[in-house]
């Protein structure tokens, strides 16, 4: 059924909400009441009478007991389970408890449960909260279950719950987090992918900082309470303001909402069916499920949210999805490539304010008739930024030569063709060369060039343009003039997940491009290396190094940090500028996904501990590549030492390293890729 | 030359020698001067003069320029090279330094220096101390390095300093733990094998927990500085009773002694050569090295160390080496194994004491001549135990009548020869046969058994009995009556490397028998699980889960824990114990060395920080297996979840696990193999 349509077609799990029932040995009853009537999707169901304990049954040894489940394969098929049934573990265990029965009982029977949901075909399981602050064994033995689960998901309830006071008393048996619970619990289970959470979202909600972390985090449903709704003017049940933002925030990352709790809200009588008679009244209200008022506010909330703009709906099956790194071993980029690589109208849009500045600032009114300025496109594709030169050019009534240095034959071939379209033989000398090789036959006013990876310099545009330099004038202009890489740290389970499934060393020393999505950013986001152009420096270096220290705000509380996201912003040219870093990214541009540095051990941070982070960018004859590793709150191995499992390569002609023009279009490709594969996606 | 001959037959490596000097691009002089005409085994030198800079040098690009090396392999032959000198590296290298050219410099030169001094064949270089508390880019630079090395150790020096101040501000700028630093650049460049320590030895020492620390370091050499020395009554330099304590651990461990520094201690000259005349005197003060003083004190400290006992001799080559787990595959021992394990004459002394004291409580003076006590050897072997039995019957006046169960056919063969050897027809009863099948013909009085491993319980002694206790009478008594497991936590970067070595997940959740020699015990041990015999409860149960806390002295400061050391203690009878706990343990018993729990992380744990960890004993159907975490200071992983790695195999006959005496002799097996194998080492 599902709370109805968000604009846009959006698919998200969210349309569906479920409830939370109490035991019934009839489950086609408890589907029929709470699904049919009404408009639940699904139930959080006891698989077992409540009152079972393994202990009072198993004195009569080697009969073969049967617990009391709440109904079989054969009330129900096991495809109707599988749709309708969250299976809701006893909640009465305690597997941490100090009495050892207790214990030995709990473990019987969360291992009966999941065994017998697993007959059932369920799709998941909600494990309750752990009692106490103590989960090891509980955790050891839900550890034991994934080992053997074949798809199920477990779902740890979990409450959300953060006491503000930032006291350092962390010792005392108050949980002042219910994120440190989680935090062990998975530790322990070593981020199992089948482990996930669901949060009880209370009447009372901790900083929003503090509720940040979970977006990072597997959250797959959220438990809201009754008594958690306010009741509006007409006494139906709402949510606060924060509340409602939360459960939108939920609804954007494919959480679902589940309904729990007696109905505390007595509707007024005259208010249902308006237009019906007193008798009619009646038996609606007998009719009626006592949740389905809670079910109408959430429906109505899913309802309101705004649609998806044309580039989320690009963009939504890119989402936490990691971009294999570069494949050096491809060559010219194809038709299809470009064409969606030219359709960025605000990456061109820029870099034609860039130019017409350039241009403004090269020739004076007074001499635009007379001087003619020499710009050359390095890289120029099939053209798109002299297309967007010579609209400058045109804008600001200056003069212009134009060489579209190129090295992909097949690119030049429609170079060519455009050439002859447009009419701009007389201004556009096409130049069908590898950069490295080309015999300038002048020099530049202008160095147009865009080179850049989403770390900026990633895709070697320094060295290349290091290169492409010697046909600057000495007072040219380089359009980049400048850009810098920026890092953050971030909570991103998913991601951690992914790349820990390939199990290898390779994968975590690997950047991955990446459109994030269920990320929490922890902190704000701090310059890494910057690189300007031209730079004439006798001892001129692109090695780098940089050592940050980043603060997670106080109220947060602990957070995991999985990696480093990584953007870049680039100075076109004076205020002209364009990037990805997200506090000033250029809106509406879709030519660049972040970049994720990921962690080989994620590391957990106190609050109030700074995190130390280091960033290498190294330089070797024949490749450039990246090294990180975190000193504190605790040192981590150095990522990717000697670049011994990601690189770009680099020339390897002399110890300089030099222009690599096959290289450089090939980091060309690597975003252009994003969006073409998205394109192709749909 | 070395420092002379300890008792026995040592080969340590600590019998070497080496001094500090100066740089000098005559190394054939420097060799001569230091090692001919001394003692010394070898000289760590500068390889290039200090006041070369690379920045200095490199404007003139292009020209291949050679640094001021201190000499070629022509002045001297690389395997003079390799046998006396260890690299100095520069010690002005700084590349945490907020300069850049002195970064950029200082990567430059070490990069230089250990590509000479692989060139050279050394089989070391020295590593200055990092200059700050900030170590990442020299650490970053160094593990690129390693990462590239055949053979060569570097050796990190690190001056031996811990402020006895704990006081938590830890955020001052004053480094007060030198460990800390070590910690950190060991940690960034991920334990690597060739990066090691040299203890550079001040005046002052810290606390001897702090310390001790260091001996489960992979410290390589100690540096001692010449004002670190006493003067004597006579005017000679001397140690203090605390560095004596310490120089003998070094030597105990294979830490080499480097003597560094000017000469302090101004001999006075009538002591030199006594019986020589002046002149001689003069002549001799001149060949005379000037640090010869200092050599003869660390020679008498080394020649003057107590000589292994013949039980270290035997160990010696078993020190801190994993031995495999089990091979539950192997079936029946050897002859020469049984004999091995029979020259244990301390442990069969302990169970004929308790069997002695039990006949003693069970038969009454009065009754002794006509009451007959059955005891039954349960995996009698080639009879150790039946002999211990009949002696202590004898010691006692008591009448036995004794059932000699054994299942290895081929040990039956010399149990029968035994019997008629020693005319004990008319008391022993040889029972060829599997423990589980055999129909006993009538119930024992008292039942002896010897299937503990290094644990206690991990070679599945517990399930063994818990099966035979059907042959004993229910006033009988077990021998061993109780046994219980302790651990402990232990720095083992030696085992730790070993264990990782393997590069995968089996060996890091596997436990080992190991002779643990270069490790630190960072706390006192605690009890595990504890089993007594025997136990007639109903509900019955071998799984076990224990929680522990381990709190490391405060004055110990920060400490790695790559693991837990394993022991065992046993009650035979009464007060007869036997056992491998460290603080009562039985003396001069070689049949069990400790176990070793690894961790997959290390976990570094904080002064005042709690560490606790939690031990499951897991019993499935068809196999015994433990699992271990972490839970503080940050949660581990699980361990060997669902014995995936690591197990004991037992019966799978039902779902009680009953005694399966094959894996019950594998076990025993066990242990024995260590001696036996260590024999065949010799």
């Amino acid at each position: 059924m599902g709370l109805g349509e968000r604009g846009g077609w959006d698919k998200s799990e969210s349309r569906y909400c479920g409830v939370e029932t109490e035991f019934d040995d009839d489950v086609p009853r408890l589907l029929s009441f709470n699904l049919s009537s009404t408009g639940f999707d699904f139930v959080v169901a006891p698989l077992t009478d409540p009152t079972y304990r393994p202990s009072l049954i198993e004195a009569d040894n080697g009969s073969s007991h049967v617990p009391p489940f709440a109904g079989s394969d054969l009330v129900l098929s096991p495809a109707q389970w599988s749709s309708h049934v969250v299976g809701k573990i006893s909640s009465w265990i305690d597997l941490d408890s100090e009495d050892e029965i207790l214990r030995m009982d709990s473990e019987t029977t969360l291992k009966q449960e999941i065994a017998w949901a697993t007959h059932l075909s369920l799709q998941a399981c909600l494990l309750p909260s752990p009692k106490g602050a103590s989960c090891a064994n509980y955790a050891r033995c839900v550890n034991q279950i994934l080992q053997g689960l074949s798809n199920m998901q477990l779902w740890l309830r979990i409450p959300l719950l953060k006491s503000d006071d930032d006291s350092p008393d962390v010792d005392s048996d108050n949980l002042m987090d219910s994120w440190e619970l989680w935090n062990s619990f998975r530790l322990i289970c070593e981020h199992h992918s089948q482990l996930s959470v669901a949060l009880d979202i209370l009447s009372t909600l901790p900083s929003v900082n503090s509720i940040g972390r979970w977006f990072g985090e597997p959250v797959r449903v959220a438990i809201i309470h009754t008594d958690s709704f306010l009741t509006n003017a007409r006494g139906y049940p709402c949510l606060s303001k924060s509340h409602q933002k939360l459960i939108s925030g939920f609804f954007n990352h494919s959480v679902q909402v589940i309904i729990s709790g007696k109905p505390l809200h007595s509707i007024p009588a005259e208010t249902i069916g308006s237009a019906a008679n007193q008798t009619d009244n009646n038996m609606n209200s007998t009719l009626r499920h006592p949740l389905r008022s809670y079910l109408d506010y959430v429906g109505y909330l899913y309802q309101r949210m705004e649609p998806l703009s044309e580039q989320e709906r690009i963009e939504l099956g890119y989402r936490d999805f990691l971009q294999a790194p570069l494949q050096p071993l491809m060559d010219n980029l194809e038709a299809q490539t470009y064409e969606t690589f030219e359709k960025d109208s605000v990456k061109y849009m820029q870099y034609q304010r860039a130019i017409s500045k350039a241009l403004l600032d090269r020739v004076p009114d007074g001499e635009a008739s007379a001087a003619t300025t020499v710009l050359m496109v390095v890289g120029a594709g099939r053209g798109p930024l002299v297309r967007a030169s010579l609209q400058a050019a045109e804008e600001t009534g200056r003069k212009l030569k134009v060489y579209a240095v190129e090295k992909n034959p097949n690119a030049v071939v429609t170079l060519l063709s455009l050439v002859k379209l447009e009419g701009w033989e007389n201004v556009v000398t096409i130049v069908s060369c590898d950069m490295r090789l080309w015999n300038a036959p002048e020099r530049a006013d202008i160095l147009v060039s865009e080179l850049l990876g989403s770390f900026g310099d990633n895709e070697l545009s320094p060295e290349c343009l290091d290169g492409a330099q010697r046909f600057l004038k000495q007072d040219g202009i380089s359009i980049p003039s400048s850009y810098t890489s920026f890092i953050q740290p971030i909570t991103a389970s998913k991601l951690y997940n992914d790349v820990k499934s390939h199990k290898d060393l390779v994968h975590f020393e690997t950047a991955y491009v990446v459109k994030l999505h269920s990320v929490a950013r922890l902190a704000p986001t701090k310059p890494v290396f910057t690189f300007n152009h031209p730079d004439y420096s006798t001892k001129k270096n692109n090695q780098r190094y940089k050592k940050l220290q980043f603060e997670v705000p106080r109220d947060t509380g602990s957070v995991m940090v999985h990696g480093f996201a990584g953007y870049f912003d680039a100075t076109l040219y004076k205020d002209v500028h364009l990037g990805i870093e997200p506090s000033m990214a250029t809106p509406n541009m879709f030519s660049w996904f972040a970049i994720f540095f990921p962690l080989r051990q994620p590391i957990c941070v106190q609050p109030g501990s700074p995190l130390e982070v280091h960033f290498w960018r190294c330089c070797g004859s024949a490749k450039v590549w990246y090294e990180w590793c975190v000193t504190s709150p605790r040192p981590s191995p150095i990522h990717n030492s000697n670049g011994r499992s990601y690189w770009v390569k680099a020339s390897s002609n002399t110890e300089q390293v030099i222009v690599d023009s096959f290289r450089c279009d090939l980091g060309t490709r690597s975003k252009l890729r994003t969006v073409t594969d998205v394109l192709r996606h749909f």
